[in-house]
């Protein structure tokens, strides 16, 4: 298969796929996903993706309509199908099925799994971003489908002819990216914003912390600001699509570029682990 | 026909529909609304709706596939396909259809209609409220499909036992409900919050205030605050689902009931304009 869709227990390619005229996601955007990629047929961090789902799905009262184990398996069989095995996984829970009424339905959500080829940039090119102010709302923390925000912020940047955008809240204070977590070094030590409710706890930025800890670089996650933003000495953009990538330049101005061999051995240290995790050796393993 | 639902063109009973897998509603709950009811088959203040569902569309960059008119005349032809003539009138564009992406498609927005029966409540029972903070985006002047937070609100307030929830913001500032506006009586003047960014230019609201000011009562587009609410003489819910009701409870307290005539005289106002807008005359006309 070159795309695979599913929704509750109905496979096909997408564009043959159809939804019920009144599930929820039509009225209110009522649901939650997570993504990332698979490389080689082997989903990358699959539990902690599966694990976040659970959770956001959790934080909005969604009943989850299988198990974690079976969603593993069905993402795995699914993955197994595809022509290649370098992909974007996807998947999403939306509330359930029902003439358009506010108050929530009663029983499980409705599950839905996209696949299409994607590839994991090696980050070496470095991006362009822009700044907008973040009016999102303030549950950001979980990964809901009210995404109406960052597809704008989405097409700010295309307009712009750059990458992403950086969401800054009053007093300048920097949240994340349009679809990504945003990172500075400063002083040779990596700040990035805490997990409140203004940004997706990222497991790109998990992983990335984690590599930062284990080559000896000092995390501060604290808030910081546009100032700290355009002085950086690096500025690092994760996300599940784009594991480790670097700006240099923000609205127009040149960033960065301070600190390149730190940025070089944490990109290594990044890239590393998603090619070591996602070697042949699991090959359509279910 | 019970109901009737439409998509691009095509018509059927709501639970026979079906939509693309890639309508980009399903990913971002990218798409305004608009509704409002019809009696008698004749749909009440509609070239209202129909201009605010084109500003929504025109503030998102959504392009509508039907000019005003084309739309005004499906709703009506659809109407009268209907077993009753008091309806709940349900009208979205979504940005459009393609594969998972953040940045906009091009080409104009997929249209959906949908009809059910509904009745106008005559407003003369009053209804309980709970206050809840409000944690909403900043664009609630736009009528989009971004509406999780509006869900929660809404499952707040069934499972308080009461009808609707009040939001308000940082320092208490009353915005509005989850599905409704909200105002006061205060000194025997009417107070509603004005509208910018952050409450929805409601349509029975307009019609509220005219109504109001032809009584020859002062009306005052000012932010108002949770004492203001609490200690208020009346308070009145707005929208165009029930276009005057008023409120004796809120958080479990007692609230208004200190302006029963002038309260009165305004309900009789708002409702009769209703009621004189849908009388037979211009039954199945088209």
């Amino acid at each position: 298969m070159k795309t695979l869709g599913y929704y509750n227990g109905k496979y096909g390619e997408l564009e043959d796929m159809a939804i019920p005229f009144n599930d929820r996601v039509h009225f209110f955007g009522d649901g939650v996903y997570d993504a990332g990629p698979s490389r080689n047929y082997v989903i990358f961090a699959i539990d902690e993706h599966i694990d976040r789902f659970f959770n956001s799905a959790k934080l909005l009262e969604i009943q989850m309509p299988v198990t974690k184990a079976e969603l593993k398996q069905i993402l795995q069989e699914m993955v197994n199908k595809m022509d290649t095995g370098n992909l974007f996984v996807y998947y999403q829970v939306t509330r359930g099925t029902g003439i358009r009424n506010h108050v929530y339905t009663e029983g499980p959500g409705n599950l839905w799994i996209m696949l299409k080829p994607a590839e994991i940039s090696d980050g070496i090119e470095p991006i362009k971003l822009i700044t907008l102010e973040d009016t999102r709302f303030l549950h950001c923390n979980i990964k809901t489908l009210n995404l109406i925000p960052s597809c704008v912020a989405n097409q700010r940047a295309k307009e712009a002819g750059v990458q992403e955008s950086v969401f800054y809240r009053e007093g300048g204070r920097i949240t994340e990216c349009a679809h990504s977590n945003v990172h500075i070094i400063k002083n040779g030590e990596l700040y990035t914003a805490p997990t409140d409710n203004l940004i997706l706890p990222g497991i790109a930025r998990r992983h990335l912390i984690d590599k930062c800890k284990e080559l000896g670089i000092k995390v501060n996650e604290v808030p910081y600001y546009l100032d700290d933003l355009f002085t950086a000495e690096e500025v690092l953009v994760t996300s599940s699509s784009n594991l480790c990538l670097h700006a240099n330049e923000i609205d127009g101005m040149a960033v960065g570029g301070k600190q390149s061999e730190l940025l070089e051995k944490i990109r290594k240290a990044v890239l590393g682990e998603f090619v070591e995790a996602t070697q042949l050796i699991q090959k359509k393993a279910v």
